[in-house]
């Protein structure tokens, strides 16, 4: 039987620590690093963020929509960085906030899902809007490969608390519908199922207890958007060791383009987080 | 002053009629026309469906999902797509359903509405499970160059409701609040705004007057998924003329791959939806 993500995910927590690096090649990052908003910048930051998280972090997030700027050659690069992190046993997170009608979602589960693909990635991030029901062929395939998928529950923008908190049957939040419905999805599993759920470092504890949910949690908000470890410890005491993964990027790249201070950051940041989490 | 994305598309329906014309290149339509399920079916089948809709439709809608399925290779294909699209005078809206916090968003606009980006569209999708307050620029982008997004707000399959129908404040649904957001963005319009909203066809009419969006709508759920010309007649009784923009995608595919058969599918359903909506 094939390990399911969670399984594979603690696993590099327990080896790496719980940091996930942030890969957001923005025209305000590339700026600052003084190198051209293009593909070769594009390479150049991408690469360089990969090697200083290899053996420091569990995993990498690269945002999807900073290398879709440039169009198909923006997304060569990515294909580049994903077959690198692969080699250099990093698992990958496409933050890509995909979702659409069942059969799309089929689609998406070829391009980020299938060994095959040029875009395979170990997990893909999704957004919930058009339902959690329309993700059921797209956890089959990622939980058949070792892969999983991370639902958006709760952002860590407050514009997104307006949907995020609104209440179905009177007296229930979307977020806990969706985190119940993920708990559904991973129940059959033995230790930490393939469905995780992006939970911001910046929101309150949900009202569905955290610990049921037996998948792995994706934790934005740390650094620049004001959470620190301390925040994501409460938010989630409680829940399996080795299941939360506490994305940093800004305050890692800043660092940066000095291969060492950009490693020397995030092995600060791993060590914060490690000491802070169970 | 630059036109809205909505009085164009207002001028191609007026010319053309309301019809869009989805172009889902998934695995099952690929083999349905007897093409390989690789870049070469992709392309085959994209470009038969621009040209059977050239003069025919007032818009394509690229699902972009199915191009993803071939990573970069896809990509290329789709560049392809827009470029003859523009040349043959096609408005096309990107399915991409994008959405993210506020800085990424800025990601999608570059990449999606940007004159000099290779995947530049008249519109993209925009999924609004981060709340709507993250998209503030791309909305800015859109409207300064004539370009749109579409909101999903209320869409065609089931298994969105529990997240689109739940209560804000009490009494008001989520799709309610997100039409009265897209009502104030395009509030400052002579006609009609660069701020549209996705209704499927197959839905209930929302309790917010459509007629106060002031925004063009564009309407899954026709044909496979089993409402009618006049379902949609229903839905946007008492909108502005020439604002509600019908996809049909498998009922007019199916008929191919022959290009005459294609065209004469398309024109029968645009016909239909011209005799049915105002």
């Amino acid at each position: 039987m094939v390990d399911t993500f969670g399984d594979r995910l603690r696993e590099r927590i327990t080896d790496f620590g719980p940091l996930c690096v942030g890969i957001d090649p923005s025209h305000r990052q590339l700026t600052s690093w003084e190198r051209g908003d293009d593909v070769s910048g594009l390479e150049f930051f991408s690469l360089a963020m990969l090697e200083a998280s290899a053996g420091v972090a569990a995993a990498i997030k690269p945002q999807v929509a900073y290398f879709e700027r440039f169009g198909s050659a923006g997304y060569r690069v990515l294909e580049r960085l994903l077959a690198d992190a692969r080699d250099a046993r990093v698992l990958v997170i496409a933050d890509a906030k995909r979702g659409d009608i069942a059969s799309t979602n089929d689609g998406y589960a070829q391009a980020w899902l299938r060994s095959d693909s040029p875009l395979a990635s170990d997990a893909l991030t999704m957004s919930p809007y058009l339902g959690l029901g329309t993700m059921t062929g797209l956890v089959d395939a990622a939980a058949s490969s070792g892969r999983g998928i991370f639902v958006v529950v709760a952002s860590s923008n407050d514009e997104g608390r307006v949907v995020q908190e609104a209440l179905i049957d009177g007296d229930t939040r979307v977020e806990d519908a969706l985190l119940e419905h993920i708990a559904q999805w991973n129940a059959g599993s033995d230790v930490v199922g393939s469905v995780g759920a992006v939970v911001g470092a910046t929101r309150d504890r949900p009202r569905f207890d955290l610990a049921r949910v037996k998948g792995p949690f994706l934790v934005p908000g740390v650094g620049e958007q004001g959470a620190s470890p301390e925040h994501v410890a409460r938010l989630f005491a409680g829940v399996t060791p080795g299941t939360v993964l506490v994305n940093v990027s800004r305050v890692v790249s800043s660092a940066g383009p000095d291969a060492t201070s950009i490693r020397d950051a995030a092995q600060r940041w791993r060590d914060d987080l490690a000491a802070a989490l169970p």
